[in-house]
């Protein structure tokens, strides 16, 4: 090949990535829309009824979300930076899309347990199915019929997810070194989903209890083995993928911690959720058990009885959610909790510089880390 | 390589592979115990709750089962014949014993829907984990509880079965053969449990819906993809390839509609469940169907009422099951399922006997196809 045709390829690679680092997740939300086509298309040879449920599952996965993970995935591959790779960008792509698959299945089966009725607005898919029942006066309960369903397109999803990246096109090696973190993202956020239910069940106050839900659910499967995914696709060195982690690692704990205290303290007109929403919940953050702990620890009795009460309280009041929020500043769980995102984000930004990594994956990186975690995010 | 050592080796594949070919549940049961062992050592590094969760996970899956799919798969493979793909044999057998960790999900997921509380015997993952919860005093619902740990654990089932396959050493071209078959076989079984689930909900009693729901439930997950996966691993010609997934489609439901039978006729010492336990389960088999459908077109109102009022109908007594046993034979739904179970077996060996397959190969498949649809069965 004439050398200006070299030239002119590379020049065009080049382009073809920049335009994806651009708007990481718009390219997977289009990638996503590809994919989730010919699959629907299937369905629809297999079953018209297969194809409408397979559809309402497409449209749930393509209704938003920030696709965090596939953009971690996308820039844990650049961050690798070699030219020779370039070829590679369509394929990772697709295996970056790939994670957000296991996401949907994630949300899915997440919000059936939860008893969540809607996500991002919408309505749940359990819902959306229970709806269905309902409308058409179908025997049985709407109810069970909506969780049936539920469950098995979760099931589709995670399938679908090991799909897109066999088929994403990335060649045996790439494949070979990333399957380890793969396999790892799946069994871990599943490990992190059934502690988090357990630590419910056994009304786990602990720090350590939530820490460890956090690192398993927010922290390895959001952004570690994602970034990890990326870096290993990539054919990263040993001491690449260690600092990649490391900063995987604590900057997912962080950006957990953050929304945290958002979902305690966050501005509903920001984060779209009503005040404390968290709280209503019942959720056991590390922010509450640092508040329990603390609030025992100086013999503060009405903060405790104060913060038991509020926790899953449907009817919570704005009058409470002030008490709750005062409750735990009082105790120093608040400081607590910043100061611990202080330290995360910091030795995240360690671990980011301890390695050499390509320049717009760098900066994107600790941009991405301090949007995560920051106090205005 | 000096030629007796040659033929030495070969000899000893060949005996390795008569060994596997004499019980392949056996091997399979092997493969998925090694395999499993290697998991829980991983999750026991992650958490120890998460490791006793996937203990009874693998003890789920190990506690038995005709092991059907990997030994399609298996005999799939063996058909095509070539001896160069000799050392093949272990990778093959793991590829194989994968497909049981698909229906792990499948019995796990199934079993929380239909809300049974039993399998082979022992309590359901659902029942298993509401139990600990019960033991153990924990706060919330026990079956909350029991249904989050059943779904998060069969979701862990069908991340592995596809860890496993791709852990199993196949080769890139045997892998990028089969993983068409592997994709069909995850996303049919999903179909099938949908319309399963949907033709509850809206009282199909169509002979067409019934017969949809066996051709991707049994048939298709049950025996034509694994066989056709197995093929496809041995690099099959399109004409083997046709003539197994012929094969396997027809045997598949007719294995399916022998099991309808059973499940109304056959006699508890021998299936080791209660005499017309599918009445009882309200199950909407074809031979329900077909028993409906002729009560109706013969003006037999009688065995329509009969047929509806012992489906499902939890207390059914004995004289009851014996009187819809008497419906469905006197209305001729058994002579016509019996009819459909041999031209099905019928066309099935014919599409066997259409290509040249290996000789243990075709002899075994004949067999298989013979005691799944054999009236002794």
């Amino acid at each position: 090949m004439p050398l200006e045709n070299v030239v002119s390829e590379d020049a065009e690679h080049a382009d073809y990535i920049a335009a994806i680092d651009a708007d990481v997740p718009a390219q997977v939300q289009q990638t996503l829309a590809d994919y989730l086509h010919i699959r629907l298309t299937e369905c629809g040879d297999l079953d018209a009824d297969v194809a409408d449920a397979a559809g309402e599952l497409a449209e749930f996965a393509l209704q938003g979300g920030k696709r965090i993970r596939p953009t971690f995935a996308w820039w844990g591959w650049r961050a690798v930076g070699s030219a020779e790779y370039a070829h590679s960008a369509t394929a990772v792509l697709r295996a970056a899309s790939a994670v957000e698959l296991i996401q949907t299945c994630a949300l899915v089966h997440d919000d059936l347990i939860d008893g969540s009725a809607t996500r991002r607005g919408n309505p749940t898919m359990h819902v959306r199915f229970a709806g269905k029942h309902s409308e058409n006066g179908w025997t049985g309960q709407p109810r069970h019929f909506g969780s049936a369903a539920a469950i098995l397109l979760g099931d589709l999803a995670l399938s679908w997810a090991d799909d897109m990246l066999h088929a994403s096109g990335l060649d045996k090696r790439e494949l070979d070194r990333a399957l380890g973190a793969w396999q790892a993202m799946r069994t871990e956020v599943l490990a992190g989903q059934y502690l988090d239910v357990l630590g419910q069940a056994r009304a786990d106050e602990s720090t350590d209890g939530a820490l460890r839900i956090d690192q398993l659910k927010s922290a390895s499967y959001t952004v570690e083995r994602p970034l990890q995914f990326g870096a290993e696709i990539g054919g990263a060195d040993p001491r690449t993928v260690t600092a990649l982690r490391g900063f995987g690692a604590d900057i997912g704990v962080a950006f957990q911690l953050r929304d945290d205290l958002l979902g305690v303290f966050g501005d509903p007109e920001v984060t779209g959720k009503p005040a404390g929403d968290d709280l209503r919940e019942g959720k056991r953050t590390l922010l509450v058990a640092e508040g329990l702990q603390r609030a025992r620890h100086h013999g503060d009795a009405s903060a405790v009885e104060l913060l038991n009460s509020v926790l899953g309280d449907e009817e919570l009041t704005r009058t409470r959610v002030a008490d709750a929020r005062q409750a735990l500043t009082r105790v120093g769980a608040v400081a607590a909790v910043e100061e611990r995102i202080a330290t995360l984000t910091d030795s995240a930004m360690s671990a980011l510089r301890s390695v050499e990594l390509s320049k717009p994956a760098a900066t994107k990186l600790a941009e991405l880390a301090i949007a995560a975690t920051d106090r205005m995010a």
